[in-house]
């Protein structure tokens, strides 16, 4: 048996999000299917992160075991067949036999992406959420700000997080928060506002909680320093609002120490 | 009664085309009863661009008859909750009573986009078509260069055009066929081919016909010369395959000389 890892790549509108839920569309549940269907085998793929419903990704990884003679590289073409034209793997390489991808120290980037103008633009709308006001990208930088290093983001998590609930830290380090706003110029004339965060680890609903809380500055709803006090106040009620699961993107996983992929060093590093 | 103009933005996707159809899914269907529900009169809009199935549009054009007091440029909010998600009204104008969008000399801007690599990019899938070649830009741009200025487009049109049926020229002129290359650099990384076309018509599938044959240009193919020769023989076979249509987007169209849209001057010039 070798053990395969995939980078995996979703419009996860149609999906009930990527875990596997019996009787429910699935990312999970496509792969494992389209997986069974070429190799013959009962394969269950384990993911790297368990996006929610409506969320996509350029770069979720999966590994599962296998005992077929497909040289993992060819898995992303072989694949094509039997999967939706919404789901697609884009990369694949061989792991060691214990490799696994939730226990293994990784940086996620995640893309939380905003339509902002007086109309919705239709073409972004399964993409972006909408946002009637075009932000102060300035004071959402300034804002964003307090939340690089290292912090303890308890305000910025669902309660319902299953870390919080079994009592573990939700210390993380946030790498980097970079915004860009880039202007269509076409004959919507909106703005697309995009944040850009990458993380030694993300608590639940963590990106979408920090867009709601960084659009809030944007907007001239609250001050940029208000984001420290809510930080500091390990208190989810004290933070922003959740952000709609359309707007979020899992641009990719990097795995620096364990990642054995034939010519997949660095991504996202 | 006055005539309102309003500029349209669609995700072409889940319609059968603009052009109403009995009991299909139109845009012209859904405009018309989004008007009829929030004026209460019986409302037929006059479209500036019949797009075909799957074609998308920022700023598609159609004009209306109504006795409404509602301010022209609130047509686009007030349409909003009776639109489905994927059609929007962009901005609304006043026009004179016998302004006709498609009997008024206009220029229309249209973009082909080409999701190019070895797998394609779920998230681009709706509105780019796909192609495992990265073209050489360099040399589709050679090839565009043919294109631009006055010529008869005859080899370039479906020949069940209703134009070219009726007996009607072929002659179109061409202001610009520019040609873009950006790389995502996300885990997906594919080139994100457009080739955007700016023109004072065009004729039926003339636009796809157009990226089809730049894609033969561009995969090498053809020679850029071959271009040539194609238009200069005025016969349908001689170009290259018409490109699906969910890789087209009608940008804008631009009348010079008759606009009077408030606020509304220069569109797309």
């Amino acid at each position: 048996m070798r053990r395969i890892r995939l980078t995996i790549a979703y419009d996860g509108t149609a999906y009930c999000g990527f875990q596997l839920q019996p009787e429910l569309p699935t990312v999970e549940g496509e792969l494992n299917r389209a997986l069974r269907e070429l190799t013959g085998e009962n394969i269950t793929v384990i993911g790297a992160s368990r996006t929610d419903s409506g969320v996509h990704a350029y770069g979720n990884v999966v590994v599962f075991d296998t005992g077929s003679s497909i040289p993992a590289d060819r898995f992303p073409l072989a694949l094509q067949a039997h999967l939706p034209a919404d789901i697609r793997a884009v990369k694949g390489g061989e792991v060691g036999e214990d490799w696994h991808p939730r226990k293994t120290d990784c940086i996620k980037t995640y893309e939380y992406s905003y339509d902002c103008g007086r109309i919705e633009d239709p073409k972004q709308r399964l993409y972006s959420s909408f946002s009637r006001y075009v932000p102060d990208v300035d004071k959402m930088r300034e804002a964003a700000a307090y939340l690089t290093g290292e912090h303890d983001f308890t305000s910025f998590a669902n309660p319902s997080s299953q870390v919080l609930k079994e009592g573990g830290s939700a210390v993380r380090y946030i790498y980097s928060v970079d915004i860009s706003a880039i202007r269509d110029g076409r004959e919507i004339d909106n703005v697309n506002v995009i944040i850009r965060i990458t993380g030694n680890g993300f608590l639940y609903n963590m990106v979408r909680i920090i867009a709601g809380t960084l659009m809030n500055v944007g907007t001239g709803l609250w001050e940029p320093e208000r984001v420290k006090t809510a930080l500091d106040a390990r208190d989810r009620t004290k933070a922003g609002p959740t952000a709609e699961a359309r707007g979020l993107t899992l641009i990719g996983i990097s795995y620096p120490d364990e990642c054995h992929d034939a010519g997949d060093t660095g991504e996202n590093a």
